[in-house]
């Protein structure tokens, strides 16, 4: 049976995705406009993001800092590009106390400026270097639209900033660090992802090139989630961000920067949720396993400890809930919330010597017979089953929205029979981009940077093609 | 031999604590005015911090969750002796872009406002108490004169706000989540703080009572490490936070909230610390044990990898300074980060079938022969042993500088002497508190909630005292 509160993802999409936010506790609205709260169900999420991003970033050589929230107007406009971009979309404090300040002072929208201060004082010679830094923390951009963990003015991220004593130890770091967000999607969060190189038009502003990690929501539209910035010397000159070289000489340092945030949270739910409520796939999930006791006998009491016991002992994140509501009510309730795997044990199955074991991803109701039943290997292996089969899932649906366009008609006719991937030959002209954007807004993307173009044509303007490039409207 | 980088501690202690800041690469100051950066030797102990605090909240059952870092002028306004105690001290964003905001918006000092207009609309039935939620995150306040990690504009914390079904159970928790402070004081930093009451005038801004956490740092001066406020039904009735009771009857919540903050890092320092750098207790420490290998014979690389393996298997951290400086630079900077255990392994010592093992609090050397050792109990015993003696150092120190006084003369020889903790009998007016001010500063710390007063008098007025009171000067 249908969860009521919850519209039906394909009668009205938007409406869907906040009913589940709603109904799974996620977030919720505030009086700050444009502002949420992150619920407890929602930063749990966050936490266990975090928890394994910062272990692999730890594992690379990357250090943890926490530079100031506030940039000073002076700092912030000593990179024209950075300016330029962000300026439209900063919150700027103005008074402290009762007192009107000097130079106001904005609110961190990213923290290129600051990182670029810290790293000018602090870096002498190339036996200092790299400085692989990264910070988790919060920042505003002040958009006018906004959305539950999408796009809001106030987000919770993590920076990674870093500097190099050359061109190619900075590329590779940029490179590295979009392969670590795309194996966390791939592996993690079970979204088949794409990536490549943004276009001069969509790259971030002040960087020579952006990497991006793109991921398509099941209703077709597209979701940047991940970015990383090669900056080559830009920030360094213009911060004077100098060492000394291994021939004693003075050189500019090489500088990356990447970033993932709470907006994966949204990505998860427009990927993998239904009708019922959130979906989560196992390695991401707070919670893995639910053990729901039917009636209070000493037998069934007895079993859902032990199992319990046996699951947390081998790291399976499992819990009771022995709360006073009625068993149908928990069952509801482990649904909506995306508990992958939910355990019933009931007197009745018992004396069957079976358990009933409930796969949240496809509903499915699994009578389990207890002969030579061990717990531990059979609900790990489960949570792995599941965790591929929601990969594989959410791969057959991208590759449904996958389409080809050869010509601008093409563009046209995909985006208003369904919304999603369109690959399409480009001639790298801004003017082509701009054509295609009138079309429903459709973006490039990402160019597809292994791709050959041999003979192929702009299917905008039709002269030689320099890139295969992924189009589509997005969040 | 004396680092040269640090100022002695008894020359000038000021001095000595920004010395031994910037020589173990815990924080620096930024071009933000009164912020600092947190760098990734400070940021390290806030993350141990965090992780050993964050465990023990939710064993208690509190959940984290994130609200947002701005307040709207209104909603702040609404309690008016938070607004009092806060609005000297906030910053005010005015402009959003280029458009000036018609309300403006302050960064949070702290989050109470946030929490109760959120609960407001989240709490109907004593089913849905207690909430009990945490979270991370960083606060403004514009203070004037600013000090690395004890006092800056923006600092980091955890913020506990609960709210109850009961005025019982709220004070109960106000009580529990002081003990968590003090157990974290006196177990894990190694820190023997004093907690009690604060007196209506030094309690926080709109509570009905505020327990503290007072900690004495070598120098004699205080510092509030630690704050838990039960508030009551104030908030609750200026935010019209309510729900039905068993009875059925509306009735409004009962409220506390508690924080720590990275100030604690500065605590830690001025404790513990002494004129050759940092000194941490081993269970706050990020690396417990350094192995320098001296000399690069196999034997020796062989050893170190042993241990290391062996120490890190049993949870103790630990690592190999395998890089190309000299043994005595890496001695030195082990010594001035703080890293509690050394291990040095030589060629010369290995043909005597010794190490030396090295303890940063004493700086012993210890020439501890391989003959039957085990290197993780021996390792484990001995941060046990450096844990324990800190702390009685700590106590010892502490002990020292506590001082009673009868008489106002006594405050004013005591003072003068040596700042510290003076116990004082109190006769509970405002009036006495002032006149205790006038000396250098002097204010009640916290009231010693078990103390019986019996026949003893006031030590500024000479009427019957109501209260032991712990007074100091502090940070």
């Amino acid at each position: 049976m249908k969860n009521k509160a919850i519209t039906s993802k394909t009668e009205d999409f938007a409406q869907w995705y906040t009913d589940v936010i709603k109904a799974a506790k996620l977030a919720d609205y505030t009086s700050v406009k444009g502002c949420i709260a992150i619920l407890p169900n929602g930063y749990a999420i966050w936490e266990r993001m975090q928890s394994i991003l910062d272990k692999k970033f730890k594992e690379l050589g990357h250090v943890n800092v926490q530079m100031p929230l506030l940039i000073p107007e002076n700092l912030l406009n000593k990179e024209s590009e950075l300016v330029e971009g962000f300026a439209p979309e900063v919150a700027w404090v103005t008074y402290g106390g009762s007192k009107e300040l000097d130079e106001r002072l904005c609110v961190r929208p990213t923290s290129e400026t600051l990182f670029c201060d810290f790293y000018a004082s602090h870096v002498k010679s190339h036996r200092d270097l790299p400085m692989l830094y990264n910070q988790w923390c919060n920042v505003l951009r002040w958009e006018k639209e906004t959305r539950p963990f999408l796009r809001s003015r106030e987000f919770l991220w993590q920076e990674g900033h870093t500097i190099h004593a050359s061109e190619e130890e900075a590329i590779n770091e940029t490179k590295r660090m979009m392969d670590v967000y795309r194996w966390f999607h791939h592996e993690i969060l079970a979204i088949p992802s794409i990536t490549g190189i943004k276009t001069e038009r969509e790259k971030f502003a002040g960087a020579e090139f952006t990497l991006t990690n793109e991921a398509l929501m099941y209703n077709g539209v597209a979701l940047q989630a991940g970015t990383s910035h090669y900056f080559g010397q830009k920030f360094s000159k213009a911060y004077d961000v100098k060492f000394t070289n291994k021939d004693n000489k003075e050189e500019y340092v090489y500088q990356t920067s990447w970033g993932t945030t709470t907006r994966m949270i949204g990505g998860l739910i427009m990927v993998h949720s239904d009708d019922f409520g959130l979906v989560l796939p196992p390695r991401i999930a707070p919670k893995q396993v639910v053990i729901i006791p039917i009636g209070d006998s000493q037998r069934v009491v007895n079993l859902a400890k032990e199992y319990s016991d046996k699951l947390n002992e081998s790291n399976i994140f499992s819990y009771i809930d022995d709360s006073e509501k009625s068993p149908g009510f928990k069952f509801a309730e482990a649904e909506v919330n995306g508990i992958p795997v939910r355990i019933e044990i009931g007197e009745r199955d018992l004396e069957n010597n079976n358990i009933v074991i409930v796969r949240r991803d496809t509903r499915e109701k699994i009578s389990v017979s207890m002969d030579s039943l061990n717990i531990v290997s059979y609900i790990n292996e489960l949570l792995e089953v599941i965790q591929k089969d929601m990969y594989n899932r959410a791969l057959k649906r991208r590759d449904e929205l996958t389409f080809e366009a050869y010509s601008l008609e093409d563009f046209e006719r995909i985006i208003n029979e369904h919304p999603g991937f369109i690959k399409g030959f480009w001639c790298g002209s801004e003017e082509c981009e701009l054509r295609l954007k009138e079309i429903n807004g459709i973006k490039s993307r990402c160019i597809l940077e292994n791709e050959k173009c041999l003979d192929n044509k702009c299917a905008v303007c039709g002269r030689d093609a320099k890139h295969l490039v992924v189009w589509g409207i997005q969040y």
